[in-house]
């Protein structure tokens, strides 16, 4: 396709040199500097479409033809970018690909004819500003990218994927809902939760709380920064310095802002001499930590500098081991669950070729993980030694309404941690024992994760989750009295409710209850006041009916 | 008391250089040099005592001299320290004291003679080391500390006092009570919550969302760094930088660890057009922020590095301003009595010589903070131009169980900060208005709240901010089952339950409960079991009887 693309582009714009042009997922882009004094825009694109549908119609061949770097310099000739890339590329001779009037230095292998592309099933994109070799100091090209995929079917469903996608930003929809705000006074990737969000964060909180408790878990709370002599004991100064923030100067000791928990936690668990008759101990945190993140990377709340993570470390026995990683991914899976996410990818890392601790251990850990995986009937793949340096690890990505893939779950054993704090318990027989350990974040983090289920409810929130979550309107003036009752009744019974009662139309304060995703409005007027009813509309749904308020209340208890 | 004190040291250690002796608050000091190769021990102090007491009945009287700079030279001559405070005084004569056979530099004034000390009512207390002039490159003195009071009675009471507040030291009990913990490697003034101080912690959290919700606050969360650009503009970087951590650098640009939340809300509430109709504002946040103090200073929780703040800032009408004041200063009553304090301190600062803002906003404020403090009939200090430069502030300090006070609630108008971040708001007819601006820590921090809270209750917290409530208690293992029957009731009707099922005497197990400070412990055995009732135990008051378990729940449910 970067072939037919280029090929079009010589066709239309005499002397353009060309740069680069790979394939991409779901597509292509080639880069061009266009003659002096010429530019194209994207209204631009559907002219060169053209031209290459009518490539793609003609069953243009490709040949491959291997040259001497001599020769290719001779057909390259107007052409600096392909001569430097010839320059660069090692050997004497270099492959070339011909199609019809376009020559391109290519690897390949390539379709045999132009015939094989279906022509309704590609479409170029959008234009770009690329600095040759991505270096700004070098001249900034123009980079068409393209859409390509085998069938007409496939291009439209991925085009009206990216719509609906779009629709569903939840940089968008977390400001139109009142959920976050970003200022730049403040920094890039630290966001500020508004009162709406601030609840939804707070929902979850709750709700993690309540089930952790049920697992035996016990929470702790620890400070933001620490010594830099607990990150040199711990390795992250060593071994993640590049996400750590410059250090900050208290009395001529270095202190760091924390990129992680580990640290606070295994001091906690070495506080005390611990028994076997302590483990399996759990400690859980909503550790909110500070990682470097590249500012261009920075994205909404999914990619931040700073972020709460459901963090917990397990610390157990050798033969607990099994017994905790079980519990532990069927418990993980029901809050994923419990969230409304059902599909996920499941990968299991194993050992890297520098790793820390034993081979033994290493085998312990990896078939614990194996056996829990295939006990619970899971499929997974294997990252084969693709693992982190500390411990084997499954990773699980749910897969939102899209069916987009979003690293969440972390489950991974550690080697490195229990050695460098020198953790110990006292076994049954009285002597010193290494316990193994467990870190865990289910979520993964509270931004991340309310970002995935922004996009995944297109921000209609399922009803237990809505930080309102229903709206008493009141159709008139006279209506109120009762509508405030409505309230206090709903409010009684531990609802999230808002009364609108602004002078306003009753199908502006509808349209305002739907755009802020508010799951039930129960319209309130004459008849309602009189049957000391309400009318209910379900969000998305349009009328639901009326009913007595105790039937209301019931069926939204049904939900909660 | 230190003329005598020094008196009776050169008496029993001649050759002996003295440095100062000043008063002190409840007693005195005084530094000496002793002779070369000499020293004492506390062991030493009842024999110097012994002398002092013998002095003050003796009746020596105490007498005035004026002397030329060179005669006191020729007096002192053996005494190198005084011959330096000599050259350091102003003026051609020094004054002196005279009692018996001890002279010294002294301005006086002093009782006439030692025979209005009672020589029961004072006490040394201690020595301690301590550079001349408290500079580290001087020579180390020794200093015997000694308390003082007119009466025997005044003595005992103190010192018993103090003994009292030795055991009720929060950093003792955090300890003993597994609350929380330090450690030299993270860093000093940064306390880790252990499960049940977290507990704790997460108790006080809770009760503050439901109060504050039901005053209509909203709740935010916001990070704990901001670019450094946010606090040039709020003016901390100029005016607060002393308590302020070094900046971290984030991509050429510097960030501060945040010591306020304000500037954070201020830009919440900047982020969108503010209608009158929204007013007041109220934002709350339990916002975790970072202050530099010297690391002498820091003690236990209640002086940290790092602490939590019940924060919270009401923007206002003018014409809301009294109406809010007063509801704050009620509420912040309500919430400090809810926590068992009873008695407060109250000081209203008004304003100083530099100050923000217009004299007319600070008449406004200051008379609408007198006005809520009269309606409220609460009895208060002025603390004349002792205000911050940005605005008049009531300041509450609770009296504990030892009538000691402890700064916890602020309340604080602020004329600077709406100037700084442009605040405004569109008035009722369609005009921008500033607000005003009320900023407001009912316990101050969490930290420092429980650390007081500790010593308040030595421990024994009440009933429904004890992290474990009941303790369950079986006889022996014939009576598990019961007893686990009784934990799960205790647990289905929300109570924070234990079972000490370990295989110990019942007594150990019940002293155990004691230690911990639980409020109730069932002791079950052969009765209980076969009659389905409960032993109660109540802490610090022991056997509270028999009775069915639904009784005690009861019970139980009307102290939480």
């Amino acid at each position: 396709m970067s072939h037919i693309l280029a090929s079009a582009v010589q066709e239309l714009y005499p002397g353009v040199k060309f740069g680069i042009g790979p394939a991409i997922e779901n597509g292509f882009y080639y880069d061009f500097e266009f003659a002096k004094g010429k530019s194209i825009t994207p209204e631009d694109l559907p002219r060169i479409e053209k031209k290459m549908r009518e490539m793609a119609k003609q069953g243009i061949p490709f040949k491959k033809k291997i040259a001497s770097k001599a020769e290719a310099r001779k057909i390259f000739k107007a052409q600096p970018y392909k001569l430097e890339i010839i320059k660069e590329l090692p050997g004497k001779t270099v492959s070339l690909y011909l199609s019809g009037e376009f020559t391109d230095l290519c690897k390949g292998p390539h379709i045999k004819s132009t015939k094989e592309i279906s022509p309704d099933s590609f479409k170029l994109e959008k234009i770009a500003g690329a600095y040759w070799k991505g270096d700004e100091k070098n001249k900034m090209l123009t980079r068409i990218y393209g859409l390509a995929f085998d069938t007409k079917k496939e291009l439209e469903e991925y085009v009206s994927a990216v719509r609906e996608a779009e629709k569903r930003d939840h940089r968008v929809l977390g400001q139109k809902l009142d959920l976050f705000m970003m200022d730049e006074e403040i920094g890039a990737g630290l966001p500020l939760w508004l009162p709406k969000g601030a609840l939804l964060r707070h929902l979850i909180e709750e709700y993690l709380r309540k089930e952790l408790a049920s697992q035996g878990y016990q929470w702790v709370v620890t400070p933001h920064i620490a010594n830099i002599n607990l990150w040199k004991t711990s390795g992250h100064w060593e071994h993640y310095r590049e996400n750590i923030y410059s250090p900050i100067k208290i009395d001529e000791e270095e202190y760091l802002l924390k990129p992680m928990n580990c640290p606070f936690h295994l001091k906690i668990f070495g506080s005390k001499t611990r028994s076997y008759k302590d483990l399996p101990f759990k400690m859980a945190e909503l550790g909110t930590v500070y990682r470097y993140e590249k500012s261009g990377v920075l994205h909404g709340l999914t990619r931040v500098r700073g972020f709460t993570q459901d963090d917990a470390h397990i610390i157990c026995t050798k033969d607990q081991l099994t017994e905790e990683l079980e519990k532990l991914l069927k418990f993980g899976l029901k809050i994923l669950n419990d969230f409304g996410f059902k599909n996920f990818d499941i990968y299991l890392s194993t050992r890297p070729k520098k790793f820390a601790g034993t081979i033994k251990g290493w085998e312990k850990a990896t078939d614990s993980l194996k056996y829990v995986l295939k006990k619970l009937g899971l499929k997974y793949e294997i990252d084969a030694a693709g693992g982190v340096f500390y411990g084997p690890k499954i990773d699980i990505k749910i897969k939102d309404s899209l069916n987009r893939p979003w690293q969440c779950t972390t489950i991974q054993v550690d080697f490195n941690l229990p050695e460098r704090f020198d953790m110990s318990y006292i076994g049954p027989k009285g002597k010193k024992e290494r316990p193994f350990m467990i870190h865990r974040a289910l979520l993964g983090s509270l931004e991340r994760f309310i970002g995935v289920l922004i996009e995944n409810y297109a921000g209609a929130f399922p009803f237990w989750l809505s930080p309102v979550q229903v709206c008493v309107i009141p159709i008139g003036s006279s209506h109120e009295e009762y509508a405030r009752e409505v309230e206090e009744s709903l409010k009684a019974h531990n609802f999230r409710c808002q009364l609108k009662n602004e002078n306003e139309t009753v199908s502006k304060k509808i349209r305002e209850a739907e755009i802020e995703k508010i799951p039930y409005s129960l319209v309130i007027g004459d008849k309602e006041t009189s049957a000391k009813t309400v009318r209910v509309r379900e969000r998305g749904k349009g009328d639901a009916g009326e009913m007595k308020l105790a039937e209301f209340i019931k069926k939204a208890e049904a939900e909660r």
